[in-house]
């Protein structure tokens, strides 16, 4: 056995410590005050080792949502639509809580400056609409979704609530509030007793 | 009569250049690279006149939402729920998409971060919410709206699809989207066949 150093195993231990602090810091003073700098210093390297891997501070954020994204569970398929998606949306509406959802929110704002964020937020979440789209496409075909829905829409429509109240912040989250996002929007707003029966 | 030049008059001239300047540079090159310095030089003022008057870009930015809200018509109320829903949202949907739409988007940044911001876009979410779930509440009591959907989420429904394209970008809208969006939420995402009838 070799006495020396590993580098990459060194390498990756300072990556992990870069992205640690840049997410402490996303969630104690926000996106717009987190700099290189401060990152740096919470992490222990030199600014030079953090831009040697790293364009912005954009870049580092953008890794670490990568790297949630690949260790997160596929989407959801038990063969039960409506269960499939309480599941992954309760563990969206989970994460958006947690230190990743401050990350997340960060590369959102971002995205609307910085090119490298934009291209990073937009291909992580057309994975996410693609995955969501695949299973809503099944549950077409097996008649649980209606067959006439376009599926863009149905994303946008049970995943835009969620947003909505996350991004906005308009108010805090009930306690149960996608399953009951879902009962409405699978049900319809129509009155029960209304609509075709009048 | 005198030939004075009315003082009143010459600032709210001023005034009203600010506010123009600060929305196409917020339209041209983004909230983040707007600068009181860009905002003055295009208004043909000094840093001083605006500062005199606003401590922040934010603060420009959030007058000019605030005058176009005063300027806004009330939320429509012909006695048919689906086509004020409509007329609002469409309405909603051509805001977005002009000038005013992007100083929003400034706005909606700039409250993750600044105070000032995030006071003023919340009391214009706030009023905007209120003022929809009166209307709903009129709704559930003639009828048009089941009696026992919970007006907070009834909101994050309709609107939540439009904000999310919107802000996240995720594709640019379809022509007729809000009128798919709410026969999706009105008749629901059940088969027509399915559900009860199963």
């Amino acid at each position: 056995m070799s006495r020396r150093p590993d580098p990459s195993r060194r390498s990756e231990q300072s990556r992990q410590a870069i992205l640690a602090a840049a997410a402490d810091l996303c969630v104690e003073v926000g996106f717009a005050a987190t700099t290189i700098e401060a990152i740096a210093a919470r992490a222990g390297v030199g600014k030079q080792t953090i831009y040697r891997w790293w364009p912005s501070k954009a870049a580092v954020l953008l890794e670490q949502m990568q790297r949630v994204r690949e260790a997160s569970a596929d989407f959801p398929d038990t063969g039960d639509l409506r269960a499939d998606l309480l599941a992954q949306t309760t563990a969206l509406e989970g994460l958006l809580a947690t230190n990743d959802g401050a990350i997340w929110r960060g590369l959102l704002i971002a995205a609307q400056s910085d090119d490298v964020a934009a291209d990073g937020v937009r291909a992580l979440l057309e994975r996410a609409v693609t995955d969501a789209k695949q299973r809503l496409a099944k549950a077409q075909a097996s008649g649980e979704l209606r067959a006439d829905a376009d599926l863009d829409m149905v994303v946008e429509i049970i995943y835009g609530p969620l947003y909505h109240a996350w991004l906005l912040r308009v108010r805090p989250l009930p306690p149960g509030y996608m399953k009951e996002i879902l009962t409405l929007v699978f049900d319809g707003l129509k009155p029960a007793t209304g609509g075709d029966a009048r």
